[in-house]
């Protein structure tokens, strides 16, 4: 970000951004993702188009940041147990892929992202680091409490859980059942586990 | 299908079928999803336009049978254990989803999907159905043998399956690890056996 004066840069850098991502949100269940475009949300958010373009490259990287990241700040409990501990990842997840934005946002954006082998590139580097660093976080309390041993495959965990509940959600389009989350972190923490 | 004459009507169909739905698939990975049409593949294949509406309720329909059921009428082999089954049954998942027809396919195809709600509730009740049964047979082989209990959650492992084939295929974009299919069956399969 370009420095600022003291007193006056970060906050507003902090408030645009969070304008810039909520008109996103906002625009993607409005108008769809094809007819969103980037001078709508500009002035939706009241800025210039240079400030949005200054953060991120296009729509596609706008759009997955607006839709699916917006709950990566929030700490997810420690249960006490793996189990626990997944379910409410994926209870998270499903949250996530439940909201009118993500409906409205996955086909066209999967279709930009397959078309971009650059930005496609970024998916795991970037947009799946919170949720990575989150399993990371309960595979250690998991290894602390003897549930798993040292080497717990976390690429594997990650694109399992998030496939399958993108899969039910993102393309079957199903209501997920009130145990989805529980069941399927049960599957998975029964798979891994060392006892 | 219409009745035909005797001794010409059916070995007909299955040409017709056969020759649609490879004009199908070669023309998605020559135009792209968005740009090849029913004409073209009708001209391509022999056949009138009418000749495939009568089969298919258009474009989405037709390349997702063209695309990702030509492997299912192949059995899959017995391996003598659930872990093995599994993996065989992954990697035929992989070997879907890495033919260039699928990459080609699958941005446009999930966005007439979502788009079509009817289309979309076939998603489960047909075009997943092959794929469900080969399941079940490899769960009656386990129950058989004592890996796994009476109620094995095969909704669940199908779609954790499917989805985490193609999350890391189809949205991830990478070439999977030759060893895939057994690190993800070892898992599941351990996730859900009862011994």
């Amino acid at each position: 970000m370009t420095p600022s004066p003291a007193g006056r840069g970060r906050p507003r850098d902090e408030r645009s951004h969070a304008a810039i991502t909520q008109a996103a949100a906002e625009l993607i269940v409005e108008s769809g993702y094809a007819a969103m475009s980037i001078g709508a949300v500009a002035a939706r958010a009241g800025v210039g188009k240079d400030t949005i373009y200054r953060r991120w490259s296009g729509k596609p990287e706008l759009v997955y940041e607006a839709v699916f990241t917006a709950a990566d700040t929030t700490d997810l409990p420690d249960t006490g147990t793996l189990e626990g501990d997944l379910t409410t990842v994926v209870q998270s997840l499903i949250e996530e892929f439940s909201q009118p934005e993500a409906a409205a946002a996955i086909p066209g954006l999967l279709a930009d992202f397959a078309a971009d082998p650059e930005l496609r590139a970024t998916i795991r580097s970037r947009f799946l680091q919170p949720a990575k660093e989150r399993l990371i976080e309960v595979f250690d309390r998991a290894g602390q409490r003897g549930e798993t041993g040292a080497e717990v495959p976390v690429d594997l965990v990650l694109d399992t859980l998030a496939g399958a509940v993108f899969f039910h959600l993102g393309i079957i389009g199903e209501q997920p059942g009130p145990d989805l989350a529980r069941r399927l972190a049960a599957m998975i923490a029964k798979g891994i586990e060392v006892r």
